[in-house]
């Protein structure tokens, strides 16, 4: 048995069975061996950023991370962006970059770099593999790093000789971490727990902050009946990884992603309890405004933080308030009616809230024209929402890659902006080649809106035309339907919102993916 | 004038007048400077690999640097793989990277990373600016180790206060550096000059392989003559930044990719002399096969070294030598005939040699496919022929976007493969943007050609179904001329080679940027 199969036996031993892959020389040992382990899914993306992304969207949804195979310090870098939004969503990553042979280094040889130092960046653990024999243990290591508590990116090099290398052996289920249980994480002291409850009960205005683990399943019924209970405000962070909601689940608002807005969800704040997630701070600084979101007075309570047993402090917390967890309030179910006029982004959250499956999950980098999605699918049937954690734009359409993927018999809807799409926009390639059952909407106003808000926003006087001309998409105009198309997607265009209501309807309702471009007008 | 201000002043000052951007939040002060600064031409990507890209096809084409704008550290991750190829070509690059304000680094916010570890991957300079006022003197330190010699890609972090703030101030001409004065280079000592002169003069089979500055002007004439006079076979290193050749330039043959071939052409040799290259090493290991291509028992000459004074050390073996450079070697104009029947690789090399322009600048990312046409295009009017130096694919066109700006008036010819284009196919947009005079040949066959053949080189054992589709870009297939209307060129799709010879002939003659896809079956 060589290295390749060695390392991917003991992959799928321990329930990594899925590999986001594009592949170069140095890794044609680990392609060849896909024939040999026949359980490792193997999932080609045209880009790196694809693979990370999807690897990322893989782990949100299945709970258990996915590899990635990358080729050299070239293919990591085109990878990396997307692994920082995966550090951002604690998502476990089995991250493997082939590398030259331990012999051919010396030479520097056009494609040799230095992978250490550029995966450290995204990594809490990061191993150059020197021997074929040690693989399967390295790669155990790998694994129990991205599992944590929390989950990271864990990055294995491999050197192509360890790779191709006979003497590779498989370690068994007992190895340093047994098959995907990662360690407890801790759970909060009494006196944080004291803390926390007696703020909620001081009748002082409160606010639950929550990320991560606290925004899905029991913990977030928990925190919401808390919530209920206690008369909090009950917030989620801005960009959670995912975010379980819609009718019969807790409703929660998220933090707004403009600090002006977020200074008004948060004033009078006199108690923030955080759970799973961070102090609250502006995505960027602007001239004479302050980072730090958290209002003048208030005490922040931390009571877990990323990498904590999140599920048992907020049983903790829940049994010293004497909550019961079902008695967290619940959002009715309520669609909005169909639009109809001129197609606006406003029109297209609508027909979205109107026709989203049960179950479905929409990975979310609608960027401005986004937002009113939230707003239109809070009634929906109950879904998945996931965000863009890290802010590195371009992690849409591959993090809906891997959540179709890692959560098969699922709708997913990626919710896309012009900008955004068209760092990832290889991804459409990997949903058809693999049948994806992925509809993307893809929200057309032929610029980067974001950035003409964000101009005037930083306070540059009166921006020029020659600045304004770098935030312009519509010289010349993109046309996504073709792009679509061009990568093997059946594709429509809609420019009413009764021609996008019912494309979206179609898209939603057949079998593999397609793409919808929404022609509208920028919001700003 | 604020510190954004004073940066593009000192740039523009010192020659850097063109700056390729995909640029963020934290760069709106830099891209609000446009309009105070208006020498500064800015050309945006929708990707960071075409920006970074673009920088070095600029300077291999201008001899100077352009500089780029990128946003964060997962901005940076995205440029870094043409990053990798602008460094290994020895192009100079002022590689400018917006930061988070200094006063919003302690937040730890999404999109916060450690933009100077991944930077220094690629960089010999990195340097952090923490002050207004100093900003203009770190940028001039910058560009001198931007401009070398050797080349090499300098990277300024900018944090958005840094560019903000009022208090910047613009150093004269006197800095530093100067206008874009580089130090000298060294000249190689009177021993290794006697040493080369001796080897070349002995009798013995010799060969002198070059690289870098020695592949161009009056460098390539006298080491061609000196070549001719001492009857030595004279190489090119495989992959050359830049290299001049054509009808009535001194003809080069390149070394092979492969290294089976290679073994073919250094067979024999008992000295060779290295003029501004390395010395030769396989592209990757292979088991069984050793890695340095110096044949046994040949001495190796380093005449001159990357940043040494190339032109002196040449000039000097000439002298030595008593070789003159109008004694060079001439290539005789030579073109094929049009081509005739089912297109081809062999068909469309056979066509671009018929008809390439005086003056034109082939870019050339054709890997397997492109393997006829150094041969189809050797007595084709004089033209420039650049490299994938550092073998990281997604290079071709955005080297080709770069070369456009920084050589006008000249024809530029994308000679690009179907599985490299899909990396930096953004690039695209910039030319129709910017109506640079582009022609991209897409040589479309439907997979990782290259790949398939390092699959069976490596020595894998008789490959399976499952180990192939992951080469496989056929399912589904993708439809180039589809992908570039898109992206809002004019395109057109050839399946016979009377077609493309036709559709190429308009394209070369029509101004702006086009594409032609070559649909051809595979090599392999």
């Amino acid at each position: 048995m060589n290295g390749a199969q060695a390392l991917i036996r003991t992959l799928v031993d321990h329930g990594v069975d899925t590999c986001f892959m594009n592949p170069g020389t140095s890794e044609m040992h680990f392609v060849a061996a896909l024939d040999d382990v026949t359980a490792m899914h193997s999932v080609l993306a045209l880009f790196e950023g694809v693979a990370t992304g999807a690897a990322d969207g893989y782990a949100r949804m299945a709970g258990r991370p996915a590899a990635t195979l990358l080729h050299l310090g070239p293919g990591l870098g085109n990878g990396l962006a997307n692994l920082h939004n995966a550090r951002r969503a604690y998502s476990p990553v089995v991250n493997i970059v082939g590398d030259h042979a331990t012999t051919h280094r010396r030479y520097d040889a056009q494609l040799q770099s230095d992978i250490e130092t550029v995966a450290r960046n995204v990594s809490t653990f990061v191993h150059t593999s020197e021997s074929t024999v040690e693989l399967s243990a390295d790669a155990l290591v790998a694994l129990a790093a991205a599992v944590g508590p929390p989950g990271s990116v864990a990055t294995m090099i491999l050197p192509a000789d360890v790779s191709w290398s006979e003497g590779g052996v498989v370690l068994s289920g007992s190895g340093p971490t047994g098959p995907l249980v990662g360690t407890v994480g801790a759970v909060p002291d009494e006196d944080v727990l004291d803390a926390a409850a007696a703020a909620l009960r001081s009748g002082e205005t409160a606010a639950i902050l929550i990320g991560g683990q606290a925004c899905t399943g029991r913990a977030l019924d928990t925190i919401a009946a808390i919530a209920a209970a206690t008369g909090t405000k009950l917030l989620a962070e801005t960009f959670p990884a995912r975010l379980e909601r819609g009718a019969g689940r807790p409703p929660v608002e998220r933090l707004a992603y403009l600090a002006e807005f977020t200074a008004l969800q948060l004033e009078g704040v006199r108690h923030l309890v955080l759970v799973d997630t961070k102090s609250p701070v502006s995505f960027f600084a602007y001239p004479d405004k302050p980072s730090d979101l958290v209002p003048d007075g208030c005490t922040v309570h931390r009571l877990a933080e990323p990498g904590d047993d999140v599920g048992a402090a907020v049983l903790a917390l829940a049994e010293l308030l004497e909550v019961n967890e079902r008695t967290a309030p619940r959002q009715a179910a309520a669609t909005p009616a169909h639009p109809t006029g001129p197609l606006t982004a406003q029109a297209v959250c609508q027909a979205l809230g109107a026709l989203l499956p049960e179950d479905a999950i929409v990975s979310d980098e609608g960027n401005t024209s986004g937002l009113f999605a939230p707003g239109a699918t809070a009634g929906a049937p109950p879904h998945d929402w996931l965000c863009l954690t890290g802010g590195a734009i371009g992690q849409g359409l591959p993090v809906a890659v891997g959540a179709a993927i890692g959560a098969p018999g699922r709708r997913v809807v990626a919710l896309e902006a012009d900008g955004s799409a068209l760092y990832t926009l290889q991804s459409w390639w990997t949903m058809a080649r693999e049948g994806l059952d992925v509809t993307t909407v893809l929200l057309n106003n032929h610029s980067y809106a974001v950035l003409n808000m964000e101009l005037d926003r930083v306070g540059a006087d009166s921006p020029g035309p020659r600045a304004r001309d770098m935030l312009d998409l519509g010289h010349p105009s993109i046309n996504f339907m073709q792009l679509a198309t061009g990568l093997g997607l059946h594709a429509a265009r809609a420019e009413s919102a009764e021609e996008f209501t019912e494309e979206l309807g179609r898209a939603l309702t057949t079998p593999g993916p397609s793409v919808v471009e929404a022609i509208i007008p920028s919001l700003l």
